[in-house]
């Protein structure tokens, strides 16, 4: 976090491309924070529509017709889209940033003022984010913009990161691990306790915990269980008990296997 | 849960067998719920006495030396650990319970009265435990043993269950894959992070977000990120990047077929 004084750009009028759970939280954010939002755009009319009325802003029938006043135009679309979206824009003079962790900044090189407007969250419909924590990681085709990202981005958050791109794709693979794939082990887990009558629901103290835990310490100091502490007969019954979940058993292996040659390195 | 009201046996005295950090969370509850606790035994004595002290207990030189008028034993060691402990015990007409996920009842069957106290929880030293919304998972040799059990969960918690051995055993494992395999997932990222000088802390809020999520939505519903939206690019991106990480490579391999067939079930 560097500290933001005045930057030569403010950014207050944005348009936004999408209108997924990325759009509405950041566009709900903007509006909480004072900002117009001017447009939204999106091959789902439907959605676009009602995101609009929820932001009080326009449709815009394409990229194309968007209009060009706009500050910042937010591509906040899926990673795979980001591309094409920013191909449909007109040349615009405001700054043009997309959202995503996983796209290098210069695939926005053809507009002249650039950048990278990347929270490391992950939004749900329907669910209220609060952004006040959140990490957000910037980079732009020059230093001007990147002020104005930076002094938007402290409108939203205590936690602004000026990160290159290399930089951001490691960010975005560590939370597939521990977003994604935390996830998917709850997923199982409620598969599993759901075949034997058992309420997902009674997970959900020691899963909060475990979160909570590496708030504190390190997630090598926070391990326990039976892998960490080379319980090998408890380990055993787990697999006999997984014989017909060859998913998890898989699983099961792997994870104890690097568990356990963690703790003896 | 069920209403308890006047159970014929009131636990009041409390001895523990075990100084690890069950033994000291649940003793420090017993405490603040007013009861008393009598003993400490634990193969490692200076431990015995740190945990003595800190709940105005007395301490056993050994287990056969332990005093028999405590109305119940709470056995709290490892999972491995528990037939060898109960085996040194004297005798006792108190009631003796273990608090292990995966070790099955009848291994205390040779007290009159027995049962099995499992918080699901992980616990850490030096880390406050708030119990009040933890499962309390209750099996005993009888009803009034139940009972008895119940009234003294219902003390430290609003979740009392009757769980059979079976069962608790299914719970054990899930909790293995919840809290054991996200924070190795936790760590990994960790890792990687560090590898590229970036600071583990800037997934905090994701991994508190990704927790969260779930105590609202099912895992299936929270689901999101490339594999679960078949962004086969961006996947090819990640394996490319763990190249030198054989470790995450495999799991993300794993992971992501997992959770992609899922999402095409």
């Amino acid at each position: 976090m560097t500290a933001i004084i005045k930057p030569d750009t403010i950014i207050q009028k944005v348009s936004i491309i999408g209108s997924g759970n990325v759009a509405g939280h950041l566009g709900q954010a903007f509006l909480r924070s004072g900002l117009e939002v001017v447009e939204i755009c999106s091959p789902n009319q439907e959605h676009a529509r009602v995101l609009a009325d929820d932001l009080h802003a326009g449709v815009a029938r394409s990229a194309g017709d968007m209009r060009t006043d706009a500050d910042l135009y937010l591509l906040a679309v899926p990673d795979a889209r980001v591309g094409t979206a920013a191909s449909g824009l007109p040349m615009v003079e405001g700054i043009v940033v997309h959202t995503s962790g996983n796209t290098p900044l210069d695939v926005l090189e053809r507009f002249p003022r650039h950048g990278v407007f990347y929270p490391l969250q992950t939004f749900t419909r329907g669910r209220a984010a609060d952004l006040s924590s959140v990490p957000f990681c910037l980079e732009a085709s020059d230093r001007e913009v990147l002020e104005a990202l930076a002094e938007l981005a402290s409108r939203l958050t205590s936690e602004v990161h000026f990160i290159t791109s290399a930089q951001r794709k490691i960010l975005h693979l560590s939370a597939v691990l521990v977003n994604n794939f935390s996830n998917h082990l709850y997923h199982l887990a409620e598969e599993f306790l759901k075949e034997n009558q058992l309420d997902f629901g009674m997970l959900r103290p020691l899963i909060s915990e475990t979160a909570g835990k590496v708030l504190d310490l390190s997630p090598e100091e926070a391990q326990t269980g039976p892998a960490s502490r080379g319980d090998a007969g408890t380990i055993s019954t787990h697999l006999e008990m997984l014989h017909d979940h060859p998913d998890i058993l898989e699983l099961y292996k792997l994870m104890s296997e690097q568990i356990s040659k963690q703790n003896h390195e």
